[in-house]
């Protein structure tokens, strides 16, 4: 037994099953060593955000870590965009970089770099295996530091000779600590809070937006507080069936004129709710005058159980009041929009559909339009690095065999990891990937005028345009083997929809959006 | 004048006059200000490390800055492989990254991220202008920083306020110091130590590769000293009336073999030559035992005139041997390889042309073809990290009008940075690029072997396997609205060369091998 396969014992041993992968040189002895380790299942990504992103994606359906295969400090930079959104997503990752053997780095060969660095922004943990043992012991440790606290990137670094050397062991099982509960006294404060408040407001945020933690969320809505969630989450369960909380809006101005009035906030599982960007003479933090804040549970915290604390010690009623199923019958008709796609996927998908949203400006008329839906799971760009939708989407499908998985992109989005379709085939994933091609950076054209940079010229306008040329999505699809269809109205969306959602494997749809 | 206008115009008084942009909102009073400053032309790129890449080739060939813009560290992120890239070809790039307002950082929201720690290990400077005039001054100092030393990336932190606030001064004239020339007495060690040596070999690198270069070395192999050059250095002038140096080989055994019995070793403009990755017993540093070691100039010093002036010490004549034009007269027949490739390319490359190679296993073939070819540039994939090829293509032919590019691409290496292509439609690019489809990583079948990996499994072969399903390189080039042919035999290969080397503008050619 040698490092690399010491390692993948390891992490089989602690239930990490998948490693999405974009190896090279210096990783070659984890790439033999799958063979001799059938449990971990590698997946091949044609770039590193492709690998990282699908991690996320992976984890946040799994509940436990995807783990990925990358190469040296350039490969870690290029997976480093999905990395800093799994960071705001509070995704457990096994993040093993391979690095040049120990004795070879002081040499500064082209490939070598701060690779710890380049992982540290990004990472919970960041440590190297300098031996065989070492580098075994540390997969343990990295697997439980990536679902410590909140959860987060554990970054391995692992030289060559780490790997290539003979192990004596492979690492401990790995033992979580449970998150910690909140003390009782803060909870009965909170409950105190709540009683006095005219118009009390609980934000919940991904470290509790479990099904359970929407669920007791949903109780305390029956005693008066207004519950909402934040506008960009890791995953939340929604749909038939379940609790419907609001959604803080996107812009600051929106989010202050519908918080207003509000004399407390409440927070669980999330931060101080902030601007997205800053604007001039615009409010940072969401939080409006006069309005008390107080934490229920941080994101390191057990925020679900906080919340059911909460609802037990408020007498809240059992059960939350559960959307009722709302599909239209009849197909939307005329012209191709965002709020005609919602109503469309609304009508075709599937029971307990995974949606991974990357659509940007297309993206919350179709989650206002799936409220009703049957219920299914939404999975949020959390952190704004755009490029997310199709890497997670990968991840989710690999996660939850059996499920359907939609992905959701904006044109401008999807063109950053498009090379995740390439993965969705050759996997042969479940997943119908919808393209919003509205040929524009549409969200930068509203950021433009709100950061009065004036009116835009010839040269601010093409900068924001991607009409010139027009990407072909059914062409690229094509490039990387994947089937595909092109729509511009309604009607043959839903039509193209229902059809690609019947079938199984993947598929993609070009929303040409005007 | 707000501190964006202050910032290009500082660019554009100081001659950086392409930004290869990804902007977003936190950059949107850069994206306004380009209206306002017309010299400096912004150049859309729909991914980071095409940005980055094109910066890359842009300061390669126009031997001064290019610039970028980039948003935020989850942008600079994606970009940074290529900058790890530009690093290995010490490139000078300003390296413009937007921030949240400096009163919005400290809120952790979504897209915060450290960006100067993202940023420190492919920088040689790293400052975030706090005000608008601060940004003016500091965007002088970046472009000095760019190019003190051997020259390199100086990333400026943008926050958004620096932008927008007023500004009341552009930044001073941007004074660069020369390159330190290497003492006398150090040239002369160098002269006299050549002139004890029995078998002398200097080896050229990336900091002293400019056609003045290439000439004093080819002076120096007149007074019976072997010249090399780095397997990979950042452009490297060639062909016809150019004196060819060898090069060194990729593997270190190789290398070792055919430094057999060398017993002094000068370098000009490079490193200590090592091996680009360890292998179990195999050599890191490719320095004969017994072999003297000596500096006559770093990459940070003035490597030409430290030729110049050592090849005058010696004596030597005053112009080096010249490669003589030798091109095949009829077109390559049969299978198509990277070897009949390289005939074609050398049979209609026109005279100053551009390639930039990131071809992996091919680019080597087509490199030992072009020897006698017309005059011609060379860029190679300086860093390891693969996905370079096309977007240093784009900033080489932004940097080059009038002067065709050939962007040489290995199939798994084009797949990181596709994107590329449509930006040398939208700025209708004189590029052609060439996919050379071997459906592998063909470079890591060896790699597995060399690293004692054991023989490859199923697994193991599918991770380097990229035939199922096999990319459509003409596909994904009308995906990206660009014209393709695909070729299989090397007749059709010349012909289709042949025509779009005749015509203008972008075309691909997916060379499928085998």
């Amino acid at each position: 037994m040698n490092g690399a396969e010491a390692i993948l014992k390891t992490l089989a041993d602690n239930a990490v099953e998948v490693c999405f992968s974009n190896p090279g040189t210096s990783e070659m002895q984890m790439v033999s060593a799958f063979d001799r380790e059938p449990r971990v299942r590698p997946v091949l990504c044609l770039f590193e955000g492709v690998a990282t992103g699908a991690a996320d994606g992976y984890a946040r359906m799994a509940g436990k870590p995807g783990s990925t295969l990358l190469h040296l400090g350039a490969g870690l930079a290029n997976g480093s965009a999905n990395l800093h959104n799994s960071r705001r997503a509070y995704s457990p990752i096994v993040n093993i970089v391979g690095d040049h053997a120990t004795y070879h780095r002081q040499y500064d060969a082209p490939l070598t770099s701060d690779i710890a660095g380049l992982a540290g922004p990004n990472s919970v943990w960041v440590k190297a295996g300098e031996t065989p043992d070492q580098a075994a012991d540390l997969t343990t440790e990295a697997i439980v530091a990536s679902q410590t606290g909140a959860g987060g990137t554990a970054t391995l670094i692992l030289p060559a000779d780490a790997a290539w050397n003979p192990a004596s062991r492979t690492g401990p099982k790995a033992v979580v600590p449970p998150r910690p509960r909140p003390a009782d006294g803060e909870i009965e404060a909170v409950a105190r809070a709540l009683k006095g408040a005219k118009k009390a407001v609980l934000l919940v945020g991904s470290g509790a937006l479990t099904e359970a933690g929407v669920a007791a969320a949903g109780r305390l809505a029956l005693v008066g507080v207004r519950v909402m969630v934040d506008t960009f989450t890791a995953r939340q369960p929604r749909g038939a069936g379940r609790f419907t909380p609001d959604k803080m809006m996107y812009f600051g101005e929106m989010a202050m004129a519908d918080l207003d009035g509000s004399d407390l906030l409440v927070l669980a599982g999330t931060q101080t709710p902030v601007a997205f960007f800053a604007y001039p003479e615009m409010p940072s933090v969401l939080v409006p005058p006069g309005c008390e804040l107080m934490t229920l549970a941080t994101p390191a915290q057990d925020g679900v159980w906080a919340l059911q604390a909460l609802a037990d010690l408020l007498a809240a009623p059992e059960r939350a009041v559960a959307a009722v199923e709302d599909i239209p019958d009849a197909a939307p008709t005329g012209d191709l929009t965002p709020y005609s796609i919602g109503a469309s996927i609304a009508r075709h998908m599937p029971a307990h559909a995974v949606i991974s949203d990357d659509a940007v400006t297309s993206g919350l008329p179709v989650y206002l339009q799936t409220r009703g839906a049957r219920p299914h799971d939404w999975l949020s760009l959390t952190g704004g690095a755009i490029g997310q939708g199709i890497p997670v989407a990968v991840g989710a499908a690999v996660a939850s065999p059996g499920r359907k998985v939609l992905s959701l992109n904006g044109d401008g989005a999807a063109a950053y990891t498009v090379q995740g379709l390439w993965t969705m085939v050759r996997e042969n994933l479940d997943v119908v990937t919808v393209i919003f091609a509205n040929h524009a950076y549409r969200i930068l054209n509203i950021e433009l005028a709100r950061t009065r940079s004036g009116n835009a010229g010839p040269q601010a306008r093409r900068l924001l345009d991607l009409s010139d040329p027009r990407m072909d999505w059914v062409a690229m699809a094509k490039g990387f083997g994947m089937p595909a269809t092109r729509c511009d109205t309604a009607e043959a969306f839903d039509a193209a929809l229902a059809r690609a959602l019947a079938g199984h494997g993947p598929h993609l749809i070009e929303a040409v959006l005007g």
